[in-house]
């Protein structure tokens, strides 16, 4: 387990968070690409509320974790973090130009293009659950994650990963997918439903979510419940 | 104007949009920092529904616009594209680490921390513009928006770019700021207001601008208008 006081690289995570984003909290991404790459990693834990404050926003000045620290440098932006260590050390980037190409390519696009509508079908089922528009405008969302799903799919078809090699591409593709996995979307194409499964069989991923797991040691602030 | 007929670099891009979409599809971007990089690049042009088609999805598995090509190497998804050119050619990248962190980490900021809230304000005004609860929705949306910008206005403070010298970070911040421009959100923080201003008045950004509208000769498939 990297897990380790005193670390060359800090990352910040939660020490608690409500049931739905355990498991979720973007630390997780980072935490999975220093497993794959086999560094040590500090956390630096922080308090709901305290990722609002000045000396975290010195840092991250959206006031979200992760963050990441390594001597003089300082990152924000999960995918920013993750592209930065697989820059850094050797193990999710691919040495040839068109490999980089495609690692490069399906970072962003998982972010940028299947991310949004995900993170959309969020908004509805968790923050906007309870508004009048919830309900119908969630089979909108949910052609729109589709056809992006059958667009990964197809592109997917019977390979491994999205990169060739597994690398950090693949790594926020299965990121992203797997907010979704059990929802009933992903499962309508059973080589994504595999490709997920084969990233979170990872070991490096399962300890990655281990680690986040055993840090909520924190209880709920004021006015929040599970 | 780089576009040149047989350069080694060629993008794709439409031959016709509804205009609310001129001056913002994304190709606009990937010409942008072609531009800051003194790159000559051609154009493929693609009618609406080419890139649907089998051939284009080779390039680009979801079926949009950009795509960079040069000799071997293919990219898809703008984020990649700018962050490979500013890789690829001196002028988008700061060449110590600290710099470097700073462009990377807000490429990604505004592709996944700002354009999602700003792509769902679009989602609402314009493609569920006649939905019953487009209305009732937009207020939270904006303030979502609104919530973000004071962030980021806050850490801009009184300096010129985000990323001390302009660089891919900034090309991408303004461009995803300035979908927004004149909706009354930006221009509640003067200095967010004069940091888009100062972007979009480069004469490389304007060379881009000119350019993609150049490019729409063509004429609407059947079932669109203006």
């Amino acid at each position: 387990m990297p897990v380790k006081a005193g670390a060359a690289i800090t990352i910040t995570a939660f020490d608690w968070v409500p049931d739905f984003a355990k498991g979720q909290v973007r630390d997780l991404r980072v935490r999975w690409a220093l497993e794959e790459v086999g560094q040590d990693y500090a956390v630096r834990c922080l308090r709901q509320g305290q990722q609002k404050e000045a000396a975290h926003r010195a840092l991250q000045p959206f006031g979200q974790v992760p963050t990441y620290e390594e001597g003089d440098l300082t990152l924000f932006e999960s995918g920013a973090i993750v592209w930065h260590i697989a820059e850094r050390f050797p193990g999710l980037m691919p040495e040839d130009p068109v490999g980089r190409a495609r690692s490069l390519e399906w970072l962003f696009a998982a972010l940028n293009t299947l991310e949004p509508p995900i993170m959309d079908r969020s908004m509805a089922t968790i923050f906007e659950a309870t508004e009048p528009w919830s309900a119908p405008r969630l089979p909108g969302i949910d052609t729109r994650i589709e056809g992006r799903l059958k667009e990964a799919s197809d592109r997917l078809g019977t390979a491994e990963w999205f990169t060739g090699r597994f690398s950090a591409g693949d790594l926020m593709m299965v990121s992203v997918l797997r907010i979704i996995e059990g929802e009933g979307l992903i499962e309508i194409f059973p080589n994504l439903a595999d490709y997920v499964a084969r990233g979170t069989e990872r070991p490096a991923f399962q300890r990655a979510l281990a680690a986040q797991m055993a840090g909520f040691t924190g209880k709920p602030p004021p006015g929040f419940d599970t």
